[in-house]
């Protein structure tokens, strides 16, 4: 009666708190965290992470994430490593802490992110004239802009940083409802998501689980149960999506293609993906994210986009590529922005509104009341102020980044930006660069507010934006291509960014990580990236003449993706398809609407009202990851009524594992991928009266050789 | 924590019993058992499921097992009816017992296996004029015989009573080892398989369970846990198979074809198909049964047929069709009968010789030793006598069928049906008859016996065993066509009747229903299906016109195929593939050399020998069911461990949770099939450089309409 015993041990176990787990560890300071060994082997790390997402970006431009991947890693190296030493009997051996594993973590992440974010599959090589040629125009010479190390780094340098100084600032200015004296005055980026509106970054969160794990102390029973528990579901995940890849053998193949709804569901992106990732989100995320996430799934694409879809003709063209944004994909793309950008502008909004109340109170000596965490409109997984929050938001208030260096950065940042960035691009004039980066921060908040939610971020969307606000701005002058693609990658630098730290800041909010070595070691890790990322492209475009070709082992397919898009935005507005405009109009107000709604209503009713930054995310990608979140969601639900103790304590350990396993699985996917082994079987899923003409065509087929 | 309220209820009832739940019930008279209104149901039933049946027959050829069905409609009918009639105040109504419904369940099998049995799709239909047109022979008056209403009902008739007797006799000659005065001697055929060989009957127990479940008074609590396990596992499986069903839309499209082990492994029935009846059937089979079946899986299909493959064009003509006798499918077909011919055999001698040394003993006033009981060999599920043994032994043993009774009526029914078979097929001689009948009983044996052990019928490829005997045997003559399919018939009708009877009888044995009242159930099933079932097949024939026809609604695609077995039988044992007749020498005395091994070895060697028995049955299906049962058996050796007590009261409504709820949902699966409603979609497995073909192909067919 294996079972019986473990559920003893684990009601003597006064609490469920991972920190009193810790509470005999000592955190080291925050210097004492990035260490030179962890430096080390993040940038090891880096350039392998690079190296895998660089090969991915030209061969078929889907990136996964490597969050868990880096976290996990970079503890076993570091783990053997220390311990090897140790063996040795080499003195003074500093033991390995979480926090380090958190250091290595996001250096890693900062590093190998802008191998994506620097667009060398997409925008970036889209100005070059490689792909010109594909794209059918008139040949421009002020329409190119052929790679070349030097401006490549160059910009990166420019650019990423910004992003990272644009999580830090607009800081010391409201006063929180953590109103102890310790830690009285923040309004930082970071700490609105992760402390007052206690986001859940489900990502972050189950990173911070697994290093917590690794990191437990001998001796504490529950947490080794939970340990056990995390250990037992990463394994289910990780073999389910190995057993996984063995079926997609070919696009639409496997079990993310699977029409568990029915084919005709399946088509309009209803569908259970049998994702362990987005299960375990689910289970993780309060009710009323995953609730809103499918509302948004079923409003879009379950009765706007099939009713516009019929105007096919008459509101769009009827003969456009799928991926046009002319036709039913820019409805989706603008609207999805729309409503992404009325919630994150109202929160934006009411955030400075407070901070300039609370700064004309603290003038008069008074104080503010505190803002609605999203999770308490949820209902659900914080109800009180546990020992963990506690600990954790000491902890994480203590080695706050001076405010001011951080937005003096930005400023300094942003005008050497200003001045050097049209100098690279002669194309884009200083204003375009200056307002992108008043802008930027606004969506760089939006982005890190929709991946706290759901988890995903969303910074290629900000980018396509950014391509047709700018070309359309440029007007249709020479060079407006370039000059959209230039802004695309200002955007997407510094939103990717942004929602990749503020993940990591959640990681290390966890680990009791000091935010002060976090945002060194993604310092180091940018300034990594920028000179690692553009090498590797460099090496492959050496390397490889025919990168960029069509049927070329390295297609490179979205750089001509972006290039068309910019062709089109040059167009501006009057190339959006029928009352698409309108529609946005409608929905960004809406947005507004529901937030005021949100926060005039009490929170009875506030928790029914949906969240519009949750919904907006399936008006683009499709419900199929609500329906996960929404089953995991049940999971939870079901659990937390039939043995809720339980339920609170494994939960997190169970989604953790889901999350991790999935998540480390693909890198020895991309491995897999990068040395051209190809899953051997597709799982095809075909309409009854399809299959027997396949069936027939099979037949026909002369028998393979052997 | 309901869960730990579950677990304390349970540890507080003291045992694990089910007839303990039962005690306070009083077991009705076998009169009482068999009533008018279980005889109503069992009509209504039984003819509705021929109906289904019938029309599987001529439309694929496919037959689902319905026996849970029966139990669980019975027990619908039955129990609103009493309770219709009690809440209607009609005073006087008998309580609905588990015996009574048992004898439903019985009923209705005996009725509609007849319309499986009879060969409406294959052998029977097979004799017509219009299948001898599609098999290309040269027309000939003696080789055809079309269909009648009188012939069918009367050959019916004669035959299957024949399968019903010979389960009975042969009794009152052994003293089993279950020598208390009460049922000191039993020997018959039932006897044998359920209470000496304790044999599982995977079917059977857990439609017993099912039937028990819902009859189980009020206030037994841990008898009420394991209903609620088998309620929440059927509703699972159920459940399960719905969900399938949808993604089953062709040929080798669905889970059931799911080639989890590679494509490789699937094309050589290495496979696990997902199917919730074998997992269960795996978790109550003794493991040495499952270990059989897979290593004769592994043997057959994983050596000796690839090798056998390899030599076509030397050993077996290259252009045969897949389905020819003499090509691969003969190896699989003869060699496997070898292998249960040699087990059946030794065993039906082993217990003839076990019998005649009781007589001699018994003259002489002495006990013979025990049989070893097959799941004591295989060390698991029934180490002691308990105390449910005990009380159903004694329950089984009281109302025996009298042997005199079902010796005559065997010898009545033979002589009967040697005199007029050939009446009705003048091809057929009174020696073939005869002689099919010495024969039968040993058939009927092995036939009962591996369907006590894997849950396989394998009733038909006796027939093809005596399609290719008699028709050899009849020779070159006009009119062996018939006369092989002819004995296919009654061979079929003995030989399938044995194994679903005894399976019943093993449901009877577990919710103590009279062997007798089973037995004149069974006697009146048969009676109405020998009526019944040409009926409808009458009314199918003459409503739709084009029965038969490649093409139509109605293209009973068996009857062909036993044809063509037939027109092959005629060339006798030289048609047969090469090396062919040895490979079943060598088989058939490696069974009895293996039975001998068993035998003489102790029992710590004995548990480790595998059974023939079950290692053939993979030979000729392929060890994919074999692989589901060992999954399942591990499933219980890991929860054995992990938690033995929970295990034991546990696995067994489990494993009827899964087994009954795959079964019912077969119900609803041939109803949609009868009604034409297809499965919209098929989920399909093609190798990647197939699937980029036909990626192509469907590219270039037209949209579909709408």
């Amino acid at each position: 009666m294996a079972r019986k015993v473990e559920e003893e041990e684990y009601e003597e176990d006064e609490g469920e708190s991972i920190e009193r787990v810790f509470e005999g560890q000592e955190v080291p300071d925050w210097k004492e965290q990035v260490t030179a060994r962890a430096l080390a082997v993040s940038a090891l790390l880096g350039f392998m992470f690079s190296v895998i997402v660089m090969k991915l970006n030209l061969t078929t431009g889907i990136i996964p994430s490597l969050n868990v991947s880096a976290g996990l890693i970079g503890f076993f190296l570091l783990h053997s490593w220390t311990r090897l030493l140790d063996k040795a009997g080499i003195p003074g051996v500093k033991p390995f802490t979480r926090q380090e594993n958190t250091v290595v973590q996001t250096c890693v992440v900062a590093c190998s992110g802008i191998a994506f974010s620097g667009g060398f599959g997409s925008y970036m090589f889209g100005m070059s004239e490689r792909i010109s040629e594909q794209s059918g125009e008139v040949r421009d010479e002020d329409s190119i802009k052929n790679p070349s190390l030097g401006w490549m780094i160059g910009f990166l340098f420019i650019v990423s940083f910004l992003g990272l100084f644009s999580v830090v600032p607009l800081r010391k200015a409201c006063t929180s409802h953590h109103s102890t004296d310790l830690y009285s005055q923040h309004f930082d980026f970071t700490n609105i998501m992760i402390i007052d509106y206690k986001l859940i970054y489900p990502s972050g969160t189950a990173t911070a689980h697994l290093i917590n794990s690794f990191h437990t102390p001998q001796g504490a029973k529950l947490a080794k149960l939970q340990v056990k528990t995390l250990g037992k579901f990463f394994a289910m995940s990780f073999s389910w999506g190995f057993f996984q890849w063995f079926y997609t053998g070919g696009k639409d193949c496997g079990f993310s293609s699977f029409p568990t709804l029915g084919l005709e569901a399946r088509r309009q992106k209803f569908y259970f993906d049998f994702s362990a990732t987005y299960l375990g989100v689910g289970m993780i995320c309060p009710y009323l994210v995953n609730l809103s996430v499918l509302l948004g799934g079923i409003i879009s694409w379950g009765i706007m986009w099939p009713i516009i879809e019929h105007k096919k003709g008459d509101w769009y063209p009827a003969d456009l590529k799928p991926s046009s944004l002319r036709g039913i994909v820019g409805y989706r793309v603008f609207i999805s922005i729309s409503l992404i950008l009325g919630d994150g502008l109202y929160n934006f909004l009411k955030v400075l509104t407070r901070t300039m109340t609370a700064l004309v109170a603290q003038v008069r000596g008074m104080m503010s009341g505190p803002t609605l965490p999203i999770s308490e409109a949820g209902g659900d997984l914080t109800p009180a102020e546990t020992f963990d929050d506690q600990r954790r938001t000491e902890l994480f208030m203590k080695d706050q980044i001076p405010n001011t260096l951080a937005l003096s950065a930005y400023v300094i940042t942003a005008v050497i930006s200003v001045i050097t960035v049209p100098r690279i691009f002669h194309q884009l004039r200083w204003y375009h660069v200056a307002t992108s980066y008043v802008i930027a921060p606004v969506l760089a908040f939006c982005n890190a507010y929709g991946c706290g939610l759901t988890d995903w971020s969303l910074a290629t969307t900000y980018g396509k934006l950014a391509i047709f606000l700018v070309g359309a701005w440029a007007g249709a002058s020479n060079g407006s291509i370039i000059a959209g693609l230039a802004a695309c990658g200002v955007m997407i630098g510094i939103v990717s960014t942004a929602s990749d730290l503020t993940q990591d800041f959640k990681t290390g909010y966890m680990t009791l990580a000091s935010p002060r070595s976090m945002f060194v070691s993604q310092v180091i890790g940018t300034a990594m990236g920028c000179v690692i990322a553009p090498s590797v492209f460099w090496l492959f475009y050496k390397a490889f003449g025919d990168i960029g070709t069509p049927g070329s082992e390295y297609p490179s397919p979205n750089a001509l993706v972006y290039r068309n898009m910019a062709i089109l935005g040059v167009q501006g507005l009057g190339s959006l398809p029928k009352h698409c405009l309108d529609l946005c109009i409608i929905f960004f107000v809406g947005a507004i609407v529901v937030n005021l709604a949100r926060d005039l209503a009490g929170p009875n009713i506030a928790q029914f009202i949906p969240l519009p930054m949750a919904m907006a995310i399936p008006f683009y990608l499709g419900p199929y990851f609500g329906i996960d979140m929404c089953i995991g969601s049940l999971i939870r639900f079901v659990w937390d009524h039939v043995d809720g103790a339980r339920a609170k304590a494994f939960a997190p350990p169970v989604a953790s594992g889901l999350i991790c396993g999935d998540g480390i699985w693909t890198l020895p996917q991309s491995v897999l991928a990068l040395a051209g082994v190809r899953p051997p079987i597709c799982m095809k899923f075909l309409p009854r009266a399809t299959n027997i003409q396949v069936e027939a065509f099979i037949k026909s087929l002369p028998p393979p050789p052997g």
